[in-house]
Order: C-alpha cells, then sequence, then structure tokens
C-alpha cells in the first residue's frame, strides 16, 4: 500500500511530503495507523549525515505510538484496536547470546532499526513520519490506557533510553542519581529515576529550567555553571547519567561520584572521551555507556510509566512544522519533545 | 631505634644508604624485622617526582615481607616470630563509610601510605628498603608458610592490585580475562586469573615472553604487534585488565570486550585516555580503574596464593643494586620482579 509520509531527500534540504510504499501484512505482522511519531535528535543526525551516509530519500521518526489496524494470521500478541508503539528497531537476529538473555538492542547479528536499515525483506526500513507501518508482533509493544498516545510516544526512545541504564545501574531508594540535561531524555529520567525512588539531581548549564525539574520530580536542580556546583557535589552520585551529546570536562565531573559510581553516556558527543586515569583508579569509578534497551525493557518502562501515571511533556506539531521543529530541537528549545500529529499527514 | 635503609635524596641523585629512625612500638603496633622487599614501579615514580613534588630523604618500598621481632602489649593478631607482610598502606581512618565496608584502599579521609605520607605520629612515614618496620597490627597480613619470603613479598602491592579487579569483576570458571603486559603486575594476574577458573590470554607487544606466560597458567598468549590478533578476538573477553602504563589505542582494544565488558586500568598512564562514545554505548562496555586492594583482600590473596602454592617470580637482588634494578625496571628487563633481599643492609 501507498501511504503518505515526510521524507528527507537530502542532507541539506527541508523533509517534504511524499508517499512511500509499506508492504502487505505478513503471518505474524501487524499493521499499525501511526497517530503521532516523536521527534528524536537521531533523526535529524540521520538525515542530515551526521553519523554516516544515508540512502535518500529517507523517512525517519521511531517513537511512533498508534493503533493495530491488521493483523497477519499467526498474531496472537496484538489485537485490531490495540494501542501499540515501536521502538528503534523493528527486527533482531532472534538467535545470538544477547538476543537470548533479553538484550536484543545489543543484537551481535545486528538489529535492524526502525529506519535507515535494510528489513528482512531486502528493502530499506522507513520509519514514524508516515500514516502507516508493518511491523513483526515481536517489536511491537503494548501502550497501557492511561497514557495519551502522544505522551507516550517518546517513551519508546528517549523513554527506554534512560529506563534500561537507571535499571541497570540499580536507581532506587538509597540511591542518588544525577541526570546531566534537562532535555528529551533528561525529562524522561528525572520523572523515571524518581518514580523508581532514587534521589534524583539534575545538572544542568543553567537554572532555567529547574521549576520544571522539580516538578518533574527532580530533588535538587544545579547549575553547572556555577562554580561552587563542582565543589558542594564532591561524592555525591551513584550514578551519572549523560543526556548530553556535548564533550564535558569528565574529570569535574567524576569527583561528583561516590565509591564505584558509574558515569554513563547515552547520547554520543562528536570527539572523543578525555578522562585521566586518576579520574577512575582512585575511586573504582567506571565510565560506561548504554543504547536505548531491550525490547523487554521497553514494555516495562511503557507499563511503569503507565502504572505511575506520566509520559513524555510534548509540544504536538503538524507535519509541516517538522523543518522549523527541527531547528528548534538544535538549539534545545522545546519543552521536552516535539511529537508530529500523523493525522496532519491524512 | 636507628635503623639502615636505602634512600633517595633527590629526584636525580641514585639512591644510597642511610639510617632512619623507627618509633617505639606503640600499644596496637608490631616492629617488623624486614627479610624482602619488592621494587614496585610506583617507587621509581615516587623517588623521581615524576607523580608529585615528595619530601627528600624518602625511603620507598611497600612490597614487603619479614617476621615479628616484637609487638606492643595490645597485640593480639601478631606474635614474635610469625612471617608477615605489608602492603601499600599502614593506616586508614577507620570510620568512614569504605572503611566500614571493608574498602579501606578507598579511605575518604585518606589512607596512610607506606611511604610518602604522613603517619598518625606526624612523622614522614618509610617503607621497605630499610631493615625494620614498626605498623599498626591491623595493617599487618600473615604470610602463610607455604610462600616463601622473597616470593611473597610482591603479593603485597602487584598481587593484591590484580587480586581485587579479578574479584570485583568476578574472574571465575566461564569468563574470560584478558591480560595486557605480562610484567611484575601482569605476572600475578595471568597466575592468580588462571586459580580462579577464569580462562585467561596475555595481550602483549610480542611473544618474546610466550613460554613463560604459558607456564605460569595463560591458555593463550597474543601479539599485539601482529595485526590479525584485533581481528581475531573481536568480542572475546568479559575482562581485560591493562597493567600497562602506556597511553594504548583504547577504541581497538574495547573491540575485543564483549557485551558488558569491562575494561580495567591498574596502571596510570601519564596522558588522559581517549575513547570515542561509540566503544561504550553500543555494548554497554565500561571503562574503569581499580586500586591495590583492601586489608581484607590483601590477606585473601595471600591466602589463595598459599593454598594454591604460587607466589611472584623474582629476581633477588642485594641493596646495591637497586640503582641498576630502577633501570631495568624501567626497561621492562626483569622476570618480574626485583626484591631487594634486606639481609644486604644489615
Amino acid at each position: 500500500m501507498q501511504v503518505n509520509a515526510i521524507a528527507a531527500f537530502s542532507a541539506t534540504e527541508p523533509l517534504r511530503r511524499t508517499t512511500i510504499e509499506r508492504r502487505d501484512v505478513g503471518e505474524h505482522e501487524v499493521l499499525i495507523a501511526i497517530k503521532y511519531a516523536g521527534i528524536c535528535h537521531s533523526d535529524i543526525h540521520t538525515v542530515r549525515g551526521e553519523w554516516h551516509p544515508v540512502r535518500y530519500p529517507i523517512v525517519v521518526g521511531h517513537e511512533i505510538a498508534g493503533v493495530v489496524e491488521q493483523v497477519g494470521p499467526g498474531v496472537t500478541k496484538h489485537q485490531v484496536g490495540d494501542r501499540v508503539g515501536v521502538g528503534c528497531f523493528v527486527d533482531t537476529c532472534r538467535e545470538c547470546e544477547n538476543c537470548r538473555n533479553g538484550l536484543d538492542q545489543y543484537c551481535l547479528g545486528g538489529m535492524i532499526g526502525t529506519y535507515d536499515a535494510t528489513g528482512k525483506d531486502g528493502e530499506p526500513t522507513a520509519g514514524g513520519y508516515s500514516t502507516h507501518i508493518v511491523v513483526d508482533e515481536n517489536y511491537v509493544l503494548r501502550i497501557p490506557e492511561s497514557i495519551p498516545l502522544e505522551k507516550a510516544a517518546p517513551i519508546l526512545c528517549a523513554g527506554v533510553t534512560l529506563y534500561s541504564p537507571l535499571k541497570h545501574w540499580k536507581a532506587g531508594p538509597g540511591k542518588h542519581i544525577g541526570i546531566i540535561g534537562l532535555g528529551g531524555l533528561g525529562h524522561m529520567g528525572v520523572q523515571l529515576a524518581h518514580h523508581m525512588g532514587a534521589e534524583v539531581s539534575v545538572l544542568s548549564q543553567s537554572l532555567k529550567k529547574k521549576e520544571d525539574g522539580e516538578r518533574l520530580g527532580a530533588d535538587h536542580y544545579y547549575s553547572t555553571g556555577d562554580e561552587t556546583t563542582f565543589k558542594d557535589l564532591r561524592r555525591t552520585f551513584d550514578v551519572i547519567i549523560n543526556t548530553v551529546s556535548a564533550n564535558l570536562d569528565l574529570a569535574q565531573y567524576f569527583e561528583l561520584l561516590k565509591t564505584d559510581g558509574a558515569f554513563v553516556e547515552v547520547g554520543a558527543p562528536e570527539h572523543p572521551m578525555e578522562l585521566p586515569a586518576f579520574s577512575l583508579i582512585p575511586q573504582r569509578r567506571s565510565l560506561s555507556g548504554s543504547m536505548i534497551g531491550s525490547i523487554a525493557e521497553t514494555q516495562e518502562v511503557l507499563d511503569f510509566c503507565g502504572e505511575h501515571g506520566f509520559g513524555a511533556e510534548v509540544e504536538v506539531i503538524d507535519a509541516d512544522y517538522v523543518n522549523e521543529a527541527y531547528e528548534r530541537v538544535v538549539n534545545s528549545d522545546v519543552r521536552y519533545r516535539f511529537v508530529i500529529d500523523i493525522a496532519s499527514l491524512a
């Protein structure tokens, strides 16, 4: 079927409307009528070829929330009318050690991205900036009734990207978590860590978003532009999650970690990170990274958000606003996630 | 009491014989007649002022093995005649969270180094290149009968420096451990990891020491000068411990780690380490560091070595050879640890 979409036709042109082909629903597949698609900074890096060369035209979007419109005859997990979501990947090898151990985001066979990848049918995958998508039922998540679809969409990437490391590094009561940056990722991290029972601090360049941060669940909010911050917070955090893809002075941040503290990168800075060995050795601290989350964790974080009654804070936009939205994302001018109303693409 | 010692009088002069004052044995203290003192690369960095300025004259040495000669009236842990050792620190605050949790090597109050520190008596501490030392009984370790004292001395630093991270990162059956460098630290790491039941690979610049490595327990021995090594070993290791204080191409080594693999620095390279975020994020790998080990772990590693019947491989030297030994250590020309026979100082 031909469906409406917004695509990038080169690294430099504005995105524009087009139509793309979606395959017929297979035995174990689900056709989803997309209602909302979040705009992730990765979408922008990808369409602009900032990470690697891509094939144009390309349809991005991996924060997808919608409703099941059709199911293949072998589908058991979803029914027509179900509220569902799709995140950053639509298939994996399903056979490697990581797939078998519930770490499918680290699939050794190579996960198949929701866009900018080649599907098992040999065709380029195309993402959520479109009216419909066909996805294997195992990579389709249930969205709890208590979360409006527009607030659920960003959970599929931003949400699970924070949930997975918070869970892996054991955020919870008695733990103090630092979140660097209160943007799309950070504002999910604050809410998640808070509802997990941890003490949460935001480390932000300024105090501009302090009220928001506290409303979202931050116990403390610090400006990293204030010299006293780094003095006052020595050995404060069990875990710091860096949601800002800028090259920070890591040595300075590492002093804020307790013994055995972990500094976790979820955004990838452009240049190699630099760190003196003396930031690691004397207190057994570690620098680590985490990439989105597994399918199981994606379901978990949706259920967790549903249970605690929160989602992303979003600004819903029409499809034709996407190019302006991109500029605003690049300038960190959004509280806290743009979500495209796919009805505007109809 | 006045005792014989070898001291450095400046950063540039050869070490030479001298005498130093040792305090009277306190209520809970032990006087040890030192029999052997290992030469650690840290000794050299310290006397040459390569890490920070030091007070001269300075007596270094923190791999100390000897026999108890006198005990204070309150001592319960050691008796005259006991074979004992002293490692890198001779006291800690004993009150901080880390001291209370058996992580006294990471004492937040500041551990008191065996040398290059100020003792609780207000005097500079002086290390093992001397005939005697007075140490609080809680920082004195028992050396099992089955380990000759000269082979035990290096366990007090080199041994525990590898034991602690191997234990922390769970070396054992089913785990594959990579050890970078077969020197004083590395040759202890190979033996320890092997006896812990792990599969062990040495990653060395050349195959010069391959036979030694295999004899010490390495299952595999690879030259990092061989281009195929990095191809063949992709995603092989659960843990890589870097015993070489050189700035390596970390991105290349990180590809050798499995998902959740840890790269652990125990030697401190001079320059900041550089690492692209993409070495960490896509497989949740981590870069970490580890510093010596706790007093409890130091006893554990001595007991472990005693049980399995091994110690360090040493070249026993006279005190007057120490300056030549330093040159040879700097040139990696020792298999695998120089140990000063303190009888030559009498």
